[in-house]
């Protein structure tokens, strides 16, 4: 048996396109370091910088067809997050299918499998984050569960959950925190942007965040190359 | 004992330089899904996309001395496809060997270990599809067979096989089906051309594939998000 | 205990900056095939070719605070060498702690674990060479040493050591054999520039390396494709 | 912040005790192929065959100071099941924190990171399913929370849910479901043996599964090899 | 489209039987160090040491269904060699299928693939060669080909070739080979008795194959610590 | 270019066999964690303990000629340490290797690369930490040093440190150190002996070590499940 859940809650975009800007170190940082996918997930080009509410879609190995269901259940600006139900590499989605979730809104695809036609994906402007790149192509026969809460390259996602996506990776922040997410981003940016003005002039962190002396607390030394 | 084969056989280039303009997941698709070379063997510039007779070659692993002896037997059109006999991701060739394999008419290489001198490969356009960018250099020490049948990234490859290679990786097409690979991969594009059109229209995969009643007879239930 | 040793020595400028010039693949060769880090770390963008002094830091998994200490270290033309004590593909180093470094005189990173912010270090054009790419942030709690030898990526490097990193990886060379290995790289450089000519005109490294006979003698056997 | 979460729900020991008995191939099989941790995951000694209510833990990269404080949060019948913020293979637990969990009737632990002291761990009969084997130590430095939610191997499992663990690997069975999966298991141990017997006789799965008809509608081939 | 092949031929259990005693590393030397399938795949109990007819077996990933299909092709003495379409961890095989395989005469199992049910396995003394113990259970709805050519763990098999496993892992020696490779296995064998006599009382293989002139033409030398 | 230096340094065997005795894990502690060897080198039998003076060897990927010579350097009490110039899983050594080395005095071998004949090696009790087990041959073409200073699975091992290996891995002492180090060992193991009868009595470390001040100073909260 399998279930598609049709009409569950998004995020409001205007907090997904402030989130989008922020980027997934930043996002990442201020919800503590949490929600990171595996770094094995990687962009098909660069740069590329966008968010959207998770539109997620369980197959299984070597099976795309529930990609197909899931684009109709789409909104516009969805981000299709694929998982399958054990590990894969197959090329699960290629460019018809992306022309078809172009068409209907989707910002992009995060996979925790292969994905093909890059050359054509990448011309279109149609980003992926994959664990790999494979032409081999899949089969529809077996079924699978369409915006249910899925574990994806790690971390666990819920239909309407905020996908941030960039060079770095991919993060997701939970639909609850969302809007208490992107204040905190928002402050970290603002103290981010003027230490890296004191940085740019020489100044160190050693200084500017006193670290001296708890350093010295936990008992390093500094010694004279010809001491050694 | 290790031999060289001289004047196998090749497949038209008129067959080739078909399937070099259909691109890896078309063949492989018309094909029948088989013949793809493992995704770790990854471009190391892209866009790209060629096809050539495989040039085949059998190294020692830490070894390039029959990379030499191979190229002298290169037709131009040839895709040169080298595999140890262990697995090993030394840098078996660089720019010198891509100078003389291109003066030669050789159109790329296919590789089961490591490949340098990325750089320069790059601005002369000899592309390469490896498993690795290493620089380790290798020795001049052990013979090998070239133009013999391969295991190549988990595909079995004959001497005068198709090779096409593209940014989605790499696919083996018998001499045998060439011409008729050819064929059955010129109607899936032509097929997928109407595809592409329809649904950048919005149509669903869903209707024009007729998958619902097939989806429903396996069991797929739709439910409202309040009723979960 | 955790130390930082000062003042360290640096290899001459003029060698380093000769050798950046070289390259890894034509450097690693000069010096007898040693000193390469594993070809598992990988360069941010692409292309990219420097040198500079080793200024090493270890640090904990999933901690940064020692690169902070390590930056104050520096003289200008050096390269940043970062090495866990275990493995850790976290984000450890992102565009703070490069304007930081760059503001030092540091000329790029080699990380033997992750980095973040790659979209803003590549528009900053400060290069680094990691194992993984990821926004997991790290903590501030444990020290480790600055400036004593480490094993980074599988290769020895000692403090001055001289780092060359390029679109191919990364080699260590030894301050003590830097000048020598200077002096052979350009030597080897001289001799691949004849035989790039020789080979662009089609003329065989079989012959040019007058390999035949010992191909003969270690038993090579040439035969035509009609006597398989 | 980090939170401990005291006194959390448990499943039945019945329950998890029956589940024990069948298995995790068979549990995983009865509650619809799901709840399983990635198979990366192997026992230090075998056989080996257990049950017990999840006590979750997460922690730093390189640093075990929560499992010192998960134990005392510890019921009889409990499976420490610890998880990293970030993928880390030090070696988290040895013998001691074996001795003080298996005073608090701990049964075992599953670590998506690695552990030590094995030997000693084999003697004791305290079974481990780990990623690593690593003498790698800890520091204790950074907190983590007890008790919540958490990602482990790619499987999502909350406090209370059922840990089965075996030979094969290891299943999550949810708290809510433990009682219907038990049933269902049951009936498919039954169902097993005699289909077991029925094969040990030379009966075909063909035959007793009725699979000739299906395998010939979906295009099964049967020829002779002088056909080829 | 799929095929299964009937009564193709075998090789003589009299050359299976003697390979078998003469392990995989011998007869992988004797037959020109060749034929070695990929060392991830283990044996699921040691020690263990058996030979066979290969009945291969095509199938797609995450799905047995061809298995019940081969196990009716089976002839005593053969053993099923299983190879997934694209990369695949699940567990393909379990108790049940072991149990109808034995019956039928089937030695063991090759699988490019997982195995779950260790523990019964190794009491029913069923031997296994895979590349992951995993309890993911499978689908049976994609049909692939039984006793055709294939590609396993990297090498090329073909119906009637010989499979020889052991604790060092699995090698196939070509049906037209297996005489001729049997007597060098042999030869081998007995000449390494004698060199395992004269080692067992001091003798350097220096000197027994006189190794030492070689070395020295290719430039080794001998100094004394003192002289470093 | 490449030497055996003869008559290199050893640690005096009491030192050695005492650090034998307390285990690679505390002794690792002993010397402050570092000197571990990667985790991926894996006994081949359990259990197993040993130590002894390293005996270093540097070999070409698949060329195990070095070996040959090293066993010449051997004193009673070596291990033998061989570690390929780049990486490889080929089976360098099996029973008429360890038939030689042990008639030489030598107690065991750390490979980074592969072993064969393992069920030989077993019944000989001749143990080897390995990173993988393989049949595959090698040849003997290719120089390289014995006894020099070696990086072996990221540690770096000069001839006559001590090498310590058992079930949990393999770690080096500094010949330099390994007194210290094993009175510091001693005490470590002495301390803990204690640990384990108060821990086998139900006390926490959180007691013991006086844990709960800093954790309540970091943040830790507890909070009874009730209030999630």
């Amino acid at each position: 048996m399998a279930v598609v859940v049709r009409n569950t809650r998004r995020t409001d975009m205007a907090i997904v396109d402030g989130l989008a800007e922020l980027g997934v170190a930043t996002v990442h940082e201020a919800q503590g370091r949490k929600g990171l996918l595996a770094p094995y997930l990687r962009p098909i080009y660069r740069p590329v910088k966008i968010a959207g509410n998770a539109l997620t879609c369980e197959v299984a190995p070597g099976d795309n067809w529930m990609i197909h269901v899931a684009i109709e259940q789409a909104y516009p600006g969805d981000i299709l997050v694929v998982t399958p139900t054990s590990p894969c590499e197959d090329g699960y989605f290629g460019d018809l299918l992306a022309t078809s979730a172009m068409a209907r809104g989707i910002r992009g695809l995060v996979i925790d499998a292969g994905v093909r036609d890059i050359a054509t994906l990448t011309e279109m402007g149609f980003p992926v984050w994959s664990k790999s790149v494979s032409a081999q192509g899949t089969v529809k026969e077996t079924l699978g569960n369409v915006q249910t809460s899925v574990v994806c390259a790690g971390a666990h996602i819920k239909p309407g959950d905020v996908i941030v996506a960039d060079d770095d990776g991919v993060c997701v922040v939970s639909h609850l925190d969302a809007a208490r997410v992107l204040d905190a981003a928002r402050k970290r940016e603002a103290n981010e942007e003027e230490k890296r003005r004191s940085y740019a002039l020489g100044e160190l962190s050693l200084d500017s965040n006193d670290m001296r002396p708890r350093l010295a607390e936990k008992g390093l030394i500094y010694i004279a190359a010809s001491d050694e």
